[in-house]
């Protein structure tokens, strides 16, 4: 092994990629086999049963991207959007604007509805801007990594599908932490990455569309513009045609795999309750230190816990003595947010009592 | 471990993927760390030289894209195309018909040079298509891995240059099994796969802009209209900025690390010469047996041997023998070639003489 790969390992409880059990490496370290072998396909099939398990949809046309979360968003967008068609995207920190900036990418006109940063966007906002013209899509961020915002769906879904419109999910940071109910909240395209609470490293965006939104794919005048992502490609593949689009990558499958299936051995509500606990822990042990979270109780995530940072406290230092003494990697604040807040991470394998533990105890020794 | 990942591991003597190296995979089992980590940023940089290294280049801009050889094609083409402009797609394969589909959907005045599977384009063809109008683009597959057939590239470049326009190479099936020389052959934009002569799992895409291309991108009065490949952006991040765009696939980059490593240490030159020797042992074997190889020799790779089909043997019935009895995967023909040829590739650690032996003796034993 080259000497050169040395370095640290790191307790991650920054905002992604979070630590990954052993037994998923393990299952990357794998010898690939072919992307059209029966062996791979017999994979691949097990691959979109647990992916529909873990969603909490029936959807048929669930499968991962070969790319990361942020490919799994322009993969939701480009397949639906057509030149002209309107967006409604609700915007409350960094990743409901790369909604935007992508919507407009392909020639939609794009309507933001803004809620101020740390605070989730009003469902009566969209119902305004719902009403204001004839819209293909609806789009909103679930758990907003930037602001650590879980943003409430029920609503807001009720009222995109009584316009007829269809519903774009982010769940990068809430897929395998928090309740994502797929169908049951009438979510249309959800997507989600691997390396966060599902604790895969990163690489791949799961991704799930309902039948209306795979009608809306099949009605297009036009082609996607994204030949990478175009589902309509590329469901060949995962489908029983096995028709070749890209080689799959194939290692990086051998560990979603096996991911999915220990998210699935936890149990979905188990694993939820784990990150709920976790995070009580933590705001519990940040308030007594005398810090602020940065969203409203009633509106936190419990896998990226934004905290206000003091205005007598150095950011970089405090990161830097985390990372270099302790190797306990925490993220710094992004956007409208960088310097005021840290985004800490309980993701997946990331969410142990012990890691709170260590990591108030680090900071209880920097800010002293 | 779940028993569920159970399969025979393979010899991979298809298209792709191919065997891989133990220490390759062993690191893509290393835990995780930050995508903003200073030790993974020494990692990048440590590829970033590697990898000009292996593509025989100085270009800046030489980094992987977070996505198979496919997104690859598609982030040298959207970087570089404006709608309306003019781009001739030299096509002698399933690839290069590829390249002039993707420059279609970002809205190119698409000119195809055609040539017969099986045949090189002739540079003559591709100076009379510039002759014809003002154009921002040649592209060109140097290994077709639909038909084995070597592009050569130097006249291509030369005309191509004197028209003042930009060329774009894909090296898919080519870099580290034949000689690619970005820089003395005037190469624009060349990008690959990793999972062909690499022998790297599949998932990432090298890619390289000369500065002319980079000046191009520069220039745009229009945003590229793919995000997540969109290099004005993802270069920030492998540059000195550092700029967040998506979450690297932080152990997907170990294993490139170390392939890139395991390359180099071999030596090009040596790496091109195994190539070429056991491409020769195969042929020679080949032809003992009575078989016809398509291309003519003059233009056949060493690392996709395009053979042809006899009449009187059933394609799939053999290859499924070979799987099932022999663990030997090698493939079909594709697209117009689909049952007319089998492709045996002969890629990174799959090229062995060993390898070919067996394949050899294997086919000796199915066709007797």
């Amino acid at each position: 092994m080259s000497g050169s790969l040395d370095f640290s390992p790191r307790i991650l409880m920054g905002p992604g990629p979070s630590n990954v059990d052993a037994r998923v490496l393990q299952a990357m370290a794998l010898p690939p086999i072919g992307h059209l072998d029966p062996e791979f396909i017999k994979i691949m099939e097990r691959i979109k049963t647990m992916l529909r398990e873990v969603m909490l949809t029936d959807n048929e046309l669930t499968i991962p991207v070969s790319g990361t979360g942020s490919a799994g968003m322009e993969a939701a967008l480009c397949n639906l959007i057509e030149p002209g068609d309107r967006c409604v995207v609700c915007v409350h920190g960094v990743f409901g604007g790369r909604m935007a900036e992508i919507c407009a990418r392909y020639g939609a006109e794009v309507v933001t509805v803004e809620a101020p940063w740390g605070q989730p966007t009003d469902p009566d906002d969209v119902s305004q801007a719902l009403a204001e013209g004839a819209t293909k899509l609806v789009a909103i961020v679930h758990a907003e990594t930037s602001t650590g915002v879980l943003q409430p769906l029920e609503e807001i879904s009720r009222i995109t599908h009584q316009a007829g419109v269809l519903l774009v999910v982010d769940t990068v940071a809430s897929l395998g932490g928090h309740p994502v109910r797929v169908d049951e909240w009438g979510i249309d395209v959800c997507y989600s990455g691997t390396q966060k609470c599902l604790s895969i490293p990163p690489g791949l965006a799961p991704i799930t569309f309902s039948p209306q939104a795979v009608a809306a794919l099949d009605s297009r005048p036009t082609k996607v513009a994204n030949w990478y992502l175009d589902m309509s490609l590329v469901r060949h593949y995962w489908g029983e045609e096995r028709t070749y689009h890209h080689t799959a990558p194939v290692n990086a499958l051998y560990g979603f795999h096996e991911g999915l299936r220990l998210v699935l051995a936890e149990g979905l509500e188990a694993r939820w309750s784990r990150h709920q606990a976790n995070h009580e822990l933590l705001v519990a042990g940040l308030t007594e230190m005398g810090l602020e979270m940065l969203p409203d109780p009633n509106y936190r995530l419990w896998s990226l816990n934004a905290v206000r940072i003091p205005e007598w406290v150095d950011d970089v230092a405090v990161r830097q003595r985390l990372l270099n003494e302790y190797d306990i990697e925490i993220g710094g604040g992004l956007g409208d947010l960088k310097g005021n807040v840290w985004r800490i991470g309980l993701m997946g394998a990331s969410s142990t009592p012990n890691n709170v533990l260590m990591l108030l105890g680090a900071l209880n020794e920097i800010l002293d």
